[in-house]
């Protein structure tokens, strides 16, 4: 879970990207919330959808407004707020009205705290109903004019795009539950060693690594990404799972996120179902080769592009490099994929806190797909690798 | 999947609802969005908390306004609507902008045909900048006044409200997704008989039957609900699961939801861990004639608190009833709960076409808890109960 030291940190990191006249912020992105204070709907529970938002004031106050029910389906730890605004949604013994207004009704109880006072809203996610009743005629936000720097100085405040931008520095809290979804992403590719075969669909392959990442979370996790068989006529293929019953030759690419409290893991092994050709272990062998050369240019203070052209060199040195159309990688954290992004024409650079992927990959006609992927926190001096499962084609 | 069928059937209801002035709808809940048009963002997917937006209009016309990979993260069919307007948040070779402003950038393009044009907005989810981008002054909505009748004449369009009301009505579209969650969650239920042991743990247990219910579903599921150990000291309690180990005399309350393409089954089994105690059994005969009492009531135009007291009736003729303080039962489909609610001061009335659960639990110290649950869709002469999976102690 987030912790209430890396809620204030981040906190505190906001105030300083927003401009000196702003009193108030009103979060409204749930992924934002959460950020913030620790409240979250948990996706898994049966207010999944539903939100919260939150209240920041310079002086240093955290108000939520959720319904009863959300707060009762979030995170099982308290969220890091001062105040907490409640309306009742449900009460098992009356009839409902419309959840959203619940929310509403939360909403209407600061208006009192930010009329008439300077603000900012993330106008990305509050929506209209909320602002129409907060009467608020004064704050600011912008939506159209992102700025090239996201702390403008005026009327403009590019909340959301601030945010976004504070998201790339991890703070320990954050880099502690992209761990935990590391193990458990971990235990699913080692199962997949022991249930691959010929003859098993990639739904069972699927369940069966599903099951041993949340043994190994110890708890409930949402997990997703491409578990698609490849083979010689249809090298490129991504998505969940299907039916298709694995086959002999075929190249099962396995690249996966498990997602815990919001935060996730993104990391690739390719299996060759029956053991793998000669072919199929040299395109092995140059993925590997990539991935090496991409690890050795990470750096805080490195262009994203510069990383992106070391991956690809050793692709681009044999006959398949034209194959390699995706990313080298990218950001990772409460999204996916998120700066910096790792392309030929990336305009990024890499900074110290980015955690991010590498994932070279071929997929070539007549022999099949082959895709890995590592995960690293960026440091000064180069990277500390995040992932830990075992790369290998059986 | 939702068929097109399905989704015009909607919009016509719709249609029907809404202020014959209203020439355009903009619909912004996600859960709205793929209510009328098939497409919502897989929440097994990168694109998770992402959205959409729709433009309906009264001439029949649909428009989708979404990010590239938004789109790419949607259902695997493609939404029924006449016109997309996705732009490109990521291409794989040049950096991101702010995600959102990517949605924005599609919204300004129907600015032409709302503007100066009376239509309503969905102000619980349509988030400020949108509104502001579209320069809109004479839409209609509300937010504060939500009416008996959720059809209001007038400027006060309460859109929101409308479609929820729309819900309760399932079209056969929706009947069959909900028909595809039963199995899944019947299987999970038939494995939970397979695993359940005393040293097993809670989560073990819930991973176990996620697999199962994977597998059943042939597909990659959301699965959420109470997996907890109740017993002679703590009789009530609910979530996700823990490490927590069975024991001998626990009494497993299994009350769970398969979610597939936003629509969820809800039903619950209690496993008496190593076999159940003559309390135990005494606590089963009740709640087993406490459903079969509700059930006899179940039928369009029944009054939901007379749902409520017959199935309570039962449960209150024995000396445990004043433990029963939760609903009877509730609706289900896109949320949960939903109208009709079933309570004691319910002023809701069944009506065919409704989804609903029966849920009679008793929570005993001394003994342990027990809940079992059915779900059913109401006809004018009584219902079809949708789940079949076994209920029984061991």
């Amino acid at each position: 879970m987030l912790t209430q030291a890396g809620c204030l940190a981040r906190r505190k990191r906001l105030w300083e990207a927003v401009p000196e006249s702003i009193e108030w912020v009103l979060i409204a992105d749930p992924r934002h919330v959460h950020y913030f204070c620790n409240f979250w709907v948990h996706p898994l529970s049966f207010s999944t959808c539903e939100r919260g938002l939150l209240l920041l004031e310079r002086s240093g106050a955290a108000t939520l407004m959720a319904d009863n029910f959300a707060l009762r389906s979030a995170a099982p730890t308290d969220p890091f707020v001062d105040k907490r605004i409640v309306e009742t949604f449900y009460d098992h013994k009356h009839s409902v009205i419309n959840r959203d207004h619940v929310l509403f009704n939360a909403v209407k109880k600061i208006s009192d705290t930010v009329y008439g006072r300077p603000g900012a809203v993330e106008a990305e996610w509050l929506p209209v109903g909320a602002r129409e009743l907060l009467g608020l005629d004064r704050e600011a936000h912008s939506v159209s004019h992102e700025p090239e720097d996201p702390v403008r100085k005026g009327d403009l405040v590019d909340l959301g795009s601030i945010v976004r931008h504070l998201r790339r520095k991890k703070e320990p809290d954050e880099i502690e539950l992209l761990k935990q979804c590391m193990i458990a992403t971990n235990a699913g590719h080692a199962r997949a060693f022991e249930i691959v075969a010929s003859g098993v669909t990639e739904v069972e392959v699927y369940s069966e690594m599903l099951a041993a990442a949340t043994k190994a979370a110890g708890r409930a996790i949402v997990m997703y990404g491409d578990f698609r068989a490849t083979n010689a006529e249809v090298p490129k293929i991504g998505g969940l799972p299907t039916e298709y019953q694995l086959q002999s030759g075929d190249m099962l690419i396995l690249d996966y996120s498990v997602m815990i409290d919001g935060y996730r893991s993104d990391f690739t092994n390719t299996i060759a179902v029956g053991g793998p050709s000669d072919d199929q272990r040299m395109l092995y062998d140059l993925v590997t080769a990539a991935m090496a050369a991409g690890e050795a240019a990470i750096r805080a203070g490195a262009l994203a592009k510069d990383v992106y052209r070391a991956t690809a060199a050793p692709l681009n040195a044999s006959p398949y490099g034209a194959t390699f159309t995706n990313h080298a990688g990218h950001g990772l954290g409460l999204g996916h994929p998120e700066p910096p992004i790792i392309v030929p024409e990336s305009s990024d650079t890499l900074l110290a806190g980015d955690v991010i992927t590498l994932e070279p990959g071929l997929y070539v006609e007549g022999i099949g797909g082959i895709r890995i992927e590592h995960n690293y926190l960026v440091t000064k001096s180069g990277y500390e690798r995040l992932s830990n499962h075992d790369i290998r084609l059986e």
